[in-house]
């Protein structure tokens, strides 16, 4: 839980995309055969060409919830989504990110 | 920033440890060339024995506070920490996801 005297954020919004490869033919499947890795890409190129600043888009390990990916999450604000296409990363750069909405029919459900 | 319609958090805690490695040499080091890997493994192995539930311990790609590594990130609390040992991991652990306190020591500066 954060605390008052815990410093403030060092990123406005750092974004954890989900890169994890598991083996062709695996069960779970796994967000980076989903093309996780080449979204991830373009994530970070339009974050530049956006001009968003104080914004950090990371690759991360298994985020352990592969039947909706590929999977991404936004820290601090805990908010999920399913990015499909560069479209989907589009549209979460620019309403999430931009004008502080959220991509309703993208997001994860609560559990 | 957070909104009130937003889901409750997926994970009560979600913590990243910086696992970029850079060639050996270069001028910034890298958290993986300092040890990252193994104290992330041994985080996940403490999570468990701990019995902390609703945690979730990823490797990310490169975090960018290299200066400080190895570098860990809790969110949304949003507070990093440098961790150079298992008894660095073991003191976050207990601290701030046990008893839900910070290691002011091991706190990374604000900017």
């Amino acid at each position: 839980m954060t605390r008052s005297a815990d410093p403030a954020p060092y990123f406005r919004a750092h974004l954890f995309v989900c890169c994890n490869r598991r083996p062709d033919g695996h069960k779970r499947g796994s967000c980076a055969a989903s093309g996780s890795e080449t979204l991830r890409d373009y994530m970070k190129v339009r974050v530049k060409e956006l001009g968003l600043r104080d914004i950090r888009v990371n690759m991360a390990g298994c985020l352990d919830r592969c039947e909706y990916g590929p999977t991404m999450v936004i820290y601090p604000d805990g908010v999920w989504y399913t990015i499909r296409t560069t479209a989907d990363v589009d549209a979460v750069l620019e309403a999430h990110l931009v004008r502080g909405e959220r991509v309703r029919h993208l997001m994860l459900p609560e559990t």
